[in-house]
């Protein structure tokens, strides 16, 4: 998976039916220093994430696993808001605290 | 999923028959700044979308998950036409004012 | 699907059995303005494409999806021979001309 | 597959439901000569990886072959902790010696 | 496919119970004239090939098509060694020869 953070939303009306319903998250990707990539992916959300919320995006047929999502024509998936990530013994980033000590 | 303009068709006569009576678009990909890349895929269709619209473009096998696609060679298919993008708060595209507020 | 232009011939004769009978192509891959890029691939043909066609190729599972193919472990094949590619109104390729107005 | 280094861990509280029970490891890249490179991958973890170990990564449907992943949308998994890497008659990496004799 | 070059093998002990059994090479990635590139994989090998030999290495789940394969979480493997490689009329490379035209 890549952790990507939300920075919106995409709206389409006129699209193919089994994509009814799918809330479409505009995904930018980061790096694993926490710095923001040129790379973003539109992907269907499992969990309720917020706009600035750090995810996880898994990608491939990986995004169509989920009971309700097999017969929908999806490449890329929100399957969880992280909490925290931790190199060695330094976290790098805490949901709770908003605060990345690798970038003071 | 991929944001991706439609910039032309493509046209193949002599194609594995199972190709036969798929619309081929020419797309050229989109950055989340709506800058166009140099990067493009040709792709099925199934919504009709036309010249210069904005696009959801899926890639891999979620190209072939929709009924009368599964026994056909494809690797990306555009799977809706883009009504609006917004990032937190700003609208940066807009099918109906065909404006990017972001590149004024 | 990306576009390529066939550049030669692959011969492996000591291969797995299934790809026994297998046509490799060796492909050039050409980007949205006709120009050739340094990415190739190796491809299986379902088309009896011929030295500097401009072809259609499929990469990933798609490669499988013909019959006869999908106990083959192929991960491209050329699934169409481009007649004719189009921006806007603005013919770039066509076989029947050899020409790609483009680059006049 | 590729190889990486562990060099942390991811924790997500709010996940889809499949994802239970899944420890997240932050791996990032080695090129061919022992060098890290820019690019990470969050991913699942079959045999008990620790940090700093070399592992082995297999990405795609590949992470949901093993028994008990293949309902849960993974993308990424370590398939195997690195003993030795071995070019021609030169060792360039021994998890035993803990010593890279192409970085002298 | 890509053209790739067996630079080593790549031993892991301490692996999920699926991988036993299967030789892993490192192949290092050559370009369309010939020349190795920075990029490498680490993947089965179905046919048996030797150090310097140049090979065809299929990606994603086409690694995993063949018998006694299915099951274990490969995402490269070997599926043949190259005899010759020809552009147009000329032989580029000629595993017989050691000889590659195009470098002289």
């Amino acid at each position: 998976m890549q952790i990507a953070q939300v920075r919106g939303t995409v709206v389409s009306t006129c699209k193919t039916p089994s994509m009814t319903g799918v809330k479409l998250l505009l995904l930018q990707f980061i790096d694993a220093e926490g710095q923001a990539l040129p790379d973003y992916e539109v992907a269907g959300d499992l969990v309720g994430a917020g706009i600035n919320e750090w995810v996880l995006v898994s990608r491939g047929s990986a995004a169509r696993i989920e009971s309700g999502y097999q017969e929908r024509p999806l490449d890329a998936m929100v399957v969880g808001i992280i909490d925290t990530i931790t190199l060695a013994n330094r976290q790098i980033y805490s949901k709770k605290d908003e605060y990345r000590a690798g970038n003071q």
